[in-house]
């Protein structure tokens, strides 16, 4: 029988602590849903006594239908010198109306005497009270030692005791933290080791990456005998981040055999992490492991005859057991079977001798020669294949655009664009302006569609790359734009190239809006209601 | 006397095979350079024996000044049933010029069955022969066991064999390679353990992070015995990329007390890593471990207390060890020893109680927080430094400029600027065409210039370069524009940063020229005589 392994996600509270996430009531409310879901144990909503939002949040996360998952709110022990229930800190963690709270508390003498300026008696009393007294209310308790590994080093006696308090008055489950990320692999089996074999109460682990190991702490942690593993989805958080449960939880279940959550939740790992980096607004790199959509890609002719024929040679698991998926890129078409692969996705008559094959060879090496690159734009390469295959839709098309930038004095630099799109037979004229000619021209191409593809709004450009091609021609160099776009199911990428900036990335915001189409049912409705709808003067 | 772990760098190579990352020949020499400064032991630069860039590199690179670096070409062992003195791949290595080769064998008997359809004993026989030829002709040879702990997994006894082979032919280095990044630290200490403990020849470790444990992975083979460690800057590499050396590196010298390089060279950690990022295009995460700009941030007020008053309470280094800087201290300012070279080499009186010192810095960090980067901007910054010391030369200012950009039906796009510039006095109205809106001004400003420093003919855009510095606003992101200009004496970088990629071009332009004529007599003539010369029309 596997031994569980509980999982605590801090996404929405140590997470919101990451350079440039931050999330709304609404996104934090979305976000518990999913994870319940996924299978997540606990996850910490955020600290009640320390902001308004959070407060809002827990009210009405009391009336959210999850299956599984608890909700818990974070807090400090007690003040020095103040009685827990005079605590405003404490009395926060209760009002929010949770059945689970976290508190954390200090570990390191030289932290107590510094920081907080108290005693090291004082300090074991504050964890003492804190946790009874939360234990007295009814909750369950989980308590986070605070720099509990560097404690450790410091004075270990010390770091001991103040865990034994928590234990003593009753602590559900002891997390040792490592804070400021500093500790290896090495270190923190040996001191999980010595504090599992002392302690009755279960130990968990809540790992930062700040030397790359957040993941490989957790897990070694775990081999030690801790059975809570604390982290935040893709790995967001304070400077570098906290350990990412999108890598702890496949290795600990695929690798290491313990149990975690059902093989049906883990085939939505892919799907839960990019929700979550949607909703969080943070860009999740393509190399991210398990879930990146070029963690299972495959580049160089040689490889790819193998890797159809033999998966387990080339990859580390199944990509369907995370939900995600074999992907091949392809690389200045070094050997057909790239191709022959993307074909067969589509179901697609794909053999040497046939005509719309030849043309759609043809047609890429032209491309490539031009300096176009198929490896990182998926999307626009099944347009390709769809074209030479005849299975395009004709959805729009560009009659004209017109771009004007302006400079006067020290006035900022103003952006229009001016557009003549042809839709379902109607010609739409508009216009918009924009932070610059490009985003201009990207307002003006989703007002004319947006009426008849009102969904349009949730797509995303979620990346834009420029690449100069040939350096040496300088500004007459030319250059090729990546954009990657999102919507909550998928992911693509699309390419331009041209000497004109402006023109490659209008070639790739068109392939991404076409591709994202494909399938989707137009809104055909009396061209008058329309315009009066969206304000479009149809001409 | 610490132990030496020896740093083999394949982001010229594995690097490249990670999606978005493309290297021009001019790119992978800067690298090079770069490595070569910071230390690197071996370098390996390509794939001479597969494609024609490499062959290029390896050309260009016998004359480059390095110190102590090596460079290293690969490629496979010789193909089943050739002669190694016929085989074209080890033939390429030869031709290369290198004294370091690197080729790699199988050592999965599954995989030799399968991939590469020949017997065991076949196998065996390529990996001697190679080895031993390449030996033979005087080079030194690293042998890369590819798949290797798939491969001892699978039928260990054969794995061992396939490094018997090697060993016996020969080879200075035994390579290890977690060719699919599938293996935890336990098993990598395990199998490199044994291994050490049955080989003569020195072993190193190759692993990938496709369970984002490549740098665990590294440290684990390290302690296990393990004395050189394969990887690439910033981690970049095929799926989710190769173990990360910038991770690797400070966690040996810094956490385990291995030597790796001197302090001095391990103090340029951050800008090397931002240096590799620049050239490769390849954006660097803000919270990278130990080198990005937000690994050493700190939020939230009760902690920023204590972080001045006690940095080692929260920072698991100093950040100053691998050039990195905390960043709630004064020191936003990238390089404040880079400003003081600079101030120095144009004989200023740089101290901080001086006025134009306080405003020289307060500008460097606004800019800063905007997203410039002064770091690849030498004459960007100091354009700043003489403004902020009244050392300027007003040689021409901007009133105005237009630029049209219009495309229609199939027709080619067309750009046009239009430009109002003072110069000398003088207003010039002038207007160009272009390849693209970029182009079209960058001619519209020579024109209007040329009859004043008729010189500016010689100067040159030499390289564009154009980042995203915020993705996740999409087509409103910010960009960053790098140009480099050259003259037959020198050459310079300028910067400009806005959400419009024609506003950040203009700046990086407008820089460059104004850095140019720094010091240039204008030639001053009756202003018909001029526009007679140049055919432009004053006004």
């Amino acid at each position: 029988m596997p031994q569980q392994v509980t999982i605590f996600d801090t996404t929405l509270r140590d997470g919101t602590q990451g350079e440039g996430v931050s999330l709304t009531v609404e996104d934090k409310l979305k976000i518990a849903v999913k994870l319940d879901d996924f299978g997540i144990h606990y996850i910490e909503g955020g600290w009640p006594g320390s902001n308004g939002k959070d407060i809002e949040f827990f009210k009405r996360a009391q009336s959210l239908p999850l299956k599984h998952a608890k909700i818990t709110a974070f807090g400090s022990t007690r003040r020095k010198g103040v009685r827990p229930e005079d605590d405003a800190n404490l009395q926060a963690i209760l009002d929010s109306g949770v059945k689970v709270a976290t508190i954390f508390g200090k570990s390191w003498d030289f932290q107590v005497t510094t920081a907080l300026q108290t005693t090291l008696e004082e300090n074991e009393a504050m964890i003492y009270d804190s946790v009874r007294y939360l234990k007295s209310q009814g909750l369950e308790v989980i308590y986070d030692a605070e720099h509990f590994f560097d404690g450790y080093k410091n004075n270990r006696e010390y770091a001991l005791a103040t865990i034994a308090k928590a234990e003593a008055a009753g602590a559900d489950w002891i997390v040792l933290c490592d804070t400021n990320g500093g500790s290896l692999p090495g270190e923190i089996a040996a001191i999980v080791e010595d504090v599992v074999s002392r302690m009755k109460t279960p130990i968990g682990i809540h790992a930062h990456n700040d030397c790359e190991l957040g993941v490989a702490n957790s897990l070694a942690a775990v081999q030690a005998g801790a059975r809570q593993v604390q982290g935040t989805f893709n790995g967001v958080g304070e400077r570098c981040g906290n350990a990412n449960l999108v890598s702890v939880i496949p290795n600990l279940q695929l690798k290491l055999g313990y149990r975690v959550i059902s093989e049906e939740q883990l085939s939505t790992l892919t799907n839960t992490a990019r929700y979550v980096s949607e909703i969080a607004n943070v860009s999740m790199p393509v190399n991210q492991p398990y879930v990146g959509s070029a963690a299972f890609a495959h580049k160089g002719g040689i490889h790819v005859s193998a890797v159809l024929r033999h998966s387990k040679t080339y990859e580390h698991i199944q990509p369907e057991l995370v939900g995600n998926r074999q992907r091949v890129l392809v690389s200045e078409l070094a050997g057909q079977s790239n191709l022959v692969f993307k074909a067969q996705e589509l179901n697609l008559d794909f053999n040497l001798e046939n005509e719309s094959t030849k043309r759609l060879i043809q047609t890429i090496k032209d491309l490539e020669h031009k300096g176009y690159q198929f490896e990182g734009a998926d999307a626009s390469l099944e347009l390709l294949i769809r074209k030479a295959f005849d299975k395009e839709e004709h959805v729009f098309s560009i009659e004209s655009f017109k771009l004007l930038v302006e400079k006067i004095g020290d006035n900022p630099v103003a952006s229009e664009a001016i557009l003549k799109v042809k839709v379902h037979g109607e010609t739409v004229y508009t216009a918009a302006e924009g932070n610059g000619p490009v985003n201009a021209l990207d307002n003006a191409l989703r007002k004319a569609l947006e009426g008849f593809y009102p969904d349009i709004r949730n797509i995303h450009l979620t990346d834009y790359k420029v690449r100069v091609i040939n350096d040496r021609d300088a500004t007459a160099a030319k250059v090729r734009v990546l954009i990657e776009s999102s919507d909550f199911d998928a992911t693509w990428s699309t390419v331009g190239v041209s000497e004109n900036v402006i023109e490659a990335s209008w070639e790739a915001i068109l392939d991404s809006i076409r591709y994202a189409l494909i399938g989707r049912p137009a809104v055909i409705e009396n061209r008058e209601e329309r315009s009066e709808r969206i304000g479009i003067v149809n001409h």
